[in-house]
């Protein structure tokens, strides 16, 4: 019965993975994008794993952070906040710098460690999952439902990326107007079963993402819609357009950039009388954030991103919060592997208000560092009862992506939208806000 | 490593413990108390050990719902929560009933759920520590201080219950002014080693608490002190106790009844720009009563109590609320035992934001159901690192106890506060509000 959760060692691995040419109001997906692959060992040999990102300033955060933790209880999970903050950030790494794609808004040193801990988190529940015999879910009080909803992740594609630069080839084909987008959202159907869509918009002018919606509509009559154009609009912009998507939308995902547009566009369409909800992954990405936007009616639904909040503990205060505030909570997801995809199953299915099927970005990962890739059916994820979070690390194709990360030139290290977009435009700069 | 986490019994005993004569504004704590002590038997004969209030509508909710859960994992926290749902509650039980002795507002069915679940849910952490070899709070994430610090909580009471009344004598003596108030302020520093002080009043008229206010600044000069009304004042009786003593008080806690005066009595302070703080323990015990304190202003500290709030999970939701709307939070007590003590402790422990002592009742109770008692040092406890909540049931004092409950006509197994004031003077009911 006594078992020693000292963590003994950590095994921190950057790896560059597989990414589609998918579109987004910045630019395209780089052929490969960096992860960090954290495994956590006890020192009864209990080897507990997660991710987070892998450009450049994670790892160089990661890195002591992993080294101050070996020696304590890998159950500490609270220490981990007040140790990551020992842990000095470079400024030149985050002033001026945006994050992830520049998707989230201003970098801080604070974003940057809550994402490093996310990772770090997870790892310590699957080793400490695994020492006990517990599922991560128990670990978090039990889960509440047998299988977490997804929702298909549609995206504007090219087929392949750029001539001449080195990628994995995918299948799903180009997807550039209201037809591709059928067809794309066809093929999710028919793989996983999803039976709600979300399309990243932002793209293209808003009369053809209009288009789009509308023709996603006809084709699957009644499903749950959603358009997510990553804050690209103006105020007048965004309640055009949620006027004419407000009876097939589920919900308008940041349709414009930051707390106060946000607020303009939410107070444009009457709430809380009614009328569309606006969901967010942009302006509420901090506990820091909540106020302003709750208080000035900013926001309806909070896609919560464990890498953003700090793990999964802080995912389910977060779902908290949002409960007692009437608001809504779902799930965020972008370039990710089956590890967290896994910690998000688990976490979704100890959250009594989930009412909105996750976002899930992993069909388009082709590659993965498990033995067995994470399977949708009727798209859902079932919840597994085994200890830990329930999956295995291929080692063999750890080191494969890891050898692909070490021999970059370093040009893919950082993920980074705009450049990949400049490879085809060379004139391309990451269009202003609002850009419509 | 295979452990048996099924809840295979729940054992419930009803107990009435000793209370001193201690006076409030409802009235005074009677003789004796009612306490229903909880023990929770896994599959693998590990028993956890929970305590909640024992009134009998509490007792009426109780054994239905630890039927419903005979066959669970004990490790499925969230589930407490539908489960207690489905236990039907009896409407006259709450309906124009108020809540512990008057001073939680009107009770709810959702309330009397909540406490019956933080009893159950403490026993299962206790059971599923054990079970696992880890300490409470290492299940709530690992606490974050070692010793978790408490203060003296000072009462107006008698020397004696009433002639003919059958009691358990207390070593207090009586305390009905200033100077006997700090008489036992400094009982309380030389036997626990407190060195802060909470006077429950809304006893006496304003201006003699006051004395007794600035008397204990006198006696223990810079000395964090609090005084709580229990909402006994008027919006300006409040304003004027508040500015007579805001040198001196670290905070005031609930001089009014309600949210709305309490925003008030904010508003008149001049809150946010400085001035002193109002915690509260009344208008806001559930989250559904957060919002419009927080958005109003109406409360800077919430004082948590896990019986109020469904346990001690919950009790770390409410701080990541409070501490994302930038209010302070600590612990409010009343009459309970040593196991409620220790996990308290526990819960306390893992809060990054506590910035100030807990209440507690515990020196008060000369009664307890455990083998040891829980010893203040330099007015605070150390987090116990062995498994469960680190306290022994002594069965010959829980039996002992029992009788006592058992052999009681009725006249005790409801707290009335009123009623024992009634033994003194016939001609008492309930002060109404504000009464000052």
């Amino acid at each position: 019965m006594t078992r020693d959760l000292t963590i003994a060692d950590i095994r921190l691995t950057p790896i560059l993975v597989a990414d589609p040419p998918l579109l987004n109001t910045q630019g395209v997906h780089q052929p490969y994008t960096p992860r960090l692959i954290i495994e956590v060992i006890t020192a009864d040999g209990v080897t507990g794993i997660g991710e987070t990102y892998g450009d450049i300033k994670y790892l160089e955060l990661a890195r002591p952070f992993a080294r101050r933790l070996t020696g304590r209880p890998v159950s500490d999970l609270n220490g981990l906040f007040s140790i990551v903050d020992e842990v000095a950030v470079d400024s030149t790494r985050v002033s001026e710098a945006v994050d992830v794609g520049g998707l989230r808004g201003v970098q801080t040193a604070d974003k940057l460690r809550l994402s490093v801990v996310s990772g770090f988190e997870v790892a310590c529940l699957d080793a400490l999952g695994k020492s006990l015999g517990l599922p991560v879910h128990a670990l978090l009080g039990g889960k509440v439902r047998d299988a977490v909803e997804y929702s298909a992740y549609l995206f504007y594609k090219w087929a392949d990326h750029p001539e001449g630069v080195a990628h994995e080839r995918d299948d799903w084909g180009a997807a550039l107007d209201p037809a591709g987008i059928v067809e794309q959202a066809r093929k999710f159907t028919d793989r996983y079963g999803f039976t709600s869509f979300k399309l990243k918009g932002g793209v293209f002018p808003p009369a053809e993402e209009i288009a789009a919606v509308r023709a996603l509509a006809r084709a699957f009559p009644g499903r749950p819609l959603r358009l997510d154009p990553n804050g690209a609009w103006s105020v007048p912009t965004a309640l055009t357009v949620a006027e004419e998507l407000a009876d097939v939308l589920e919900y308008l995902e940041d349709p414009a950039l930051g707390t106060p547009a946000m607020a303009e566009v939410a107070a444009g369409l009457k709430r809380p009388d009614g009328g569309l909800p606006l969901a967010t992954n942009m302006c509420v990405t901090t506990f820091a954030e909540i106020q302003e936007a709750f208080t000035t009616g900013a926001v309806q639904v909070v896609l919560s991103d464990h890498h953003y909040w700090g793990g999964l503990r802080n995912t389910q205060q977060l779902a908290a919060v949002c409960r007692t505030f009437g608001v809504g909570v779902s799930m965020h997801s972008n370039t990710h592997l089956g590890i967290s995809l896994a910690a998000m199953t688990h976490v979704a299915a100890t959250l009594p208000d989930l009412h909105h099927a996750c976002d899930t970005h992993y069909p388009w990962q082709s590659e993965d560092v498990l033995t067995e890739r994470l399977t949708f059916t009727d798209g859902r994820l079932s919840v597994p009862d085994v200890p830990g979070l329930g999956v295995e690390l291929d080692r063999d194709r750890l080191a494969f992506l890891h050898r692909r990360w070490a021999d970059d030139d370093g040009g893919l290290r950082e993920r980074d939208d705009a450049a990949a977009m400049r490879v085809v435009d060379p004139g391309w700069v990451t269009p202003a806000v609002p850009r419509w």
